[in-house]
């Protein structure tokens, strides 16, 4: 279980609202209005959250020039000019325009994995932080703070239907609701904006872990009276039975060893960065399969956190068997969420059905801690693929 | 010489320009007034290069599927809204308003020296973009492409003085110039948006290379005619002297051996990334120098590209008789040019004047190809680096 407190802060403030969609609206809020800066604008009075704001007060007047500078908003806002963002769901989730930079491609020119999951933290931050949280932004609740209380995330899963290509303009959706009696899941969706198409989805759920006694704690109950406002039930992957993701050992096919976290491999917790673990997984797979190859899903299982000391090891196994059972699991997903795509798919004629004959590639994937006696299991994975089309840039 | 042609792309447009400013300009042009999106506002009657827009005429009439997803102008623009970007410098140059993003920061919470690069090239690109360029972003000017051929960069320095941190807003200028008979200087200036001091500047030389030949060529005169009138004499970076970086051998103190590029740091040209190559060089550096300075400079002189096959060595040599007279030169160049960012050092205590006294470190560096009979070069390069201040996040 590792403590990547980045991905899930949750805003201090506490609201109330009724907002409760089960699935994408179509008719999705625009971003087209939003000035850049400044003053309040004609969109905001677009915005249904709007009449809420007046019941939030800063909870504390102090602006410290690490804020000026970050342009953090004291008090919740709706719209935040400078990451082009707004807030939607009745003011409890966030929306947010990006467009995909020429560094965040790899030689195909479509974002990487990598890209897409650094997008994912850093919407969900934002969100955090348009809520008007005056910390620096790794607060838990006022409440979780009394008890000593922090996020760790468990489990994460990011479907990519579609890469966006260099300079695409995205909408980025992100929101957070109960996972079961004690734990949070935050979602996320990843839209085209120009068509509308959904390109991605995640969700990633997490639980309290004691700061001090690094243990698993339930869910207090001022914490739930805090955090509950901001749950909505609406899912980004409908995903009926968690499958399990079995533990290789040594006799894996593919094995990288003696890995090294770098400085630049750090966060701004000193822990190894989510997406380099990723990275250490993907690089065991031989360079002959990623090239001809996608990556459509990705479900990761966290069990502890890496250290700047510690040296790793990265096993990898194909996994033939689940062909047949992950087509069919996939036409169940996209019938219930996701006509867009489905649409976008067979337009293209590169999706779901085409490549229904073309056997999806399946990898489990396993990070361990190089110990002496044992070895620590850092994070299991499992990965699916289908043959890339033909390129188009 | 290396072919890192996504750093200089030039527009293929033709247009008349007379701005000819020396110096930054406090009275900047504010992005505060643009409109993420849409039609034209009343910010763009601000823009002074408004009026040549007429004269521009779209030289394809065509627009593809990528360019709308996109969203690259077909015509030149004075305002990009997606980019939060607008032309400044009469047209010429360009202005894009980018937050630090929480991945691209260290554990020190501020920007990483790589995010930095990274922005810089982003910048570039934008530049063209916004130009109405109908390539892939990788074309030359007419006259070039009738010539085959393409810039390459030889040379590039980064001053850092301020590092920003996570969250925080900057406006990145960029615009080229003439360098010498035969090459182009690409010039950018970062400043934080909250209070308009300059954080970083940048120049770099380009060249001209016959993409068959793939030798250094003059540059044609149909060619300077076009680009020409895009050249500003404005430099972000006033430098009287360039001082020659050593050729390190491999007696240098540092040197890691065995660099395979990975498929994660090829970019659009299938060649290691630039900014891999300052992350070798970095990562030669001992972890507790690393970890108790901040580098404030580097100078990169390009002798050829690195493909992903090779391996590569990186060398490191500490160069201590260069304390006082870097120090001097420090001195003049901030007399010269940087005004409002020795003010800002003054007032926090912690710039040029304090640390004066602190012995800056400098570092030579070299890449180089790790061949049977010879050791091919890659890049020399310069660090300076200062103690660094307590921490303030």
């Amino acid at each position: 279980m590792a403590s990547f407190s980045t991905l899930a802060y949750f805003p201090s403030t506490t609201m109330r609202c009724s907002s409760n969609r089960a699935r994408y609206d179509p008719n999705k809020k625009s971003l087209n209005n939003i000035k850049i800066n400044g003053t309040s604008t004609k969109s905001t009075t677009k915005v249904d959250m709007a009449s809420t704001l007046a019941s939030v007060s800063t909870e504390n007047g102090y602006i410290s020039e690490q804020q000026v500078r970050q342009n953090i908003p004291t008090t919740k806002q709706s719209v935040d000019h400078y990451r082009q963002a707004m807030s939607i769901e009745g003011g409890v989730g966030y929306r947010q325009r990006v467009v995909i930079r020429s560094y965040e491609v790899g030689p195909d020119k479509t974002a990487t994995l990598e890209s897409i999951l650094n997008l994912l933290q850093e919407t969900a931050l934002n969100h955090v932080w348009m809520s008007g949280l005056l910390s620096d932004g790794f607060g838990a609740t006022h409440g979780m703070m009394r008890n000593d209380l922090i996020w760790v995330v468990s489990r994460m899963q990011v479907q990519v239907d579609h890469y966006p290509i260099w300079g695409e303009v995205l909408e980025i959706d992100t929101w957070v609701g109960a996972s079961g009696k004690n734990g949070m899941r935050r979602d996320w969706l990843i839209r085209s904006e120009a068509t509308g198409h959904v390109f991605a989805r995640a969700t990633s759920t997490w639980v309290m872990m004691n700061r001090k006694t690094r243990r698993l704690s339930k869910m207090p109950e001022e914490v739930r009276a805090e955090i509950a406002p901001w749950f909505i039930e609406k899912q980004a992957i409908t995903e009926d039975v968690l499958e399990k993701i079995v533990k290789l050992d040594n006799k894996a096919k593919y094995l990288n060893k003696d890995l090294k976290p770098k400085r630049s491999d750090l966060d701004m917790n000193h822990h190894v960065n989510n997406v380099k673990y990723v990275r250490w997984m993907l690089e065991t797979i031989p360079d002959q399969i990623l090239e001809a190859h996608q990556l459509t899903s990705i479900v990761l299982e966290y069990r502890r956190e890496c250290g700047s000391s510690d040296t790793v090891q990265s096993l990898c196994e194909p996994d033939d068997d689940g062909i047949l059972k992950d087509g069919l699991k996939q036409e169940k997903e996209t019938s219930l969420g996701n006509r867009f795509s489905l649409a976008a798919e067979i337009l293209e004629g590169n999706g779901f059905i085409a490549s229904f004959g073309k056997q999806p590639l399946r990898y489990t994937h396993l990070l361990h801690i190089d110990g002496e006696s044992q070895h620590e299991e850092i994070v299991r994975a499992r990965t699916t693929w289908k043959k890339k089309k033909k390129k188009s840039l």
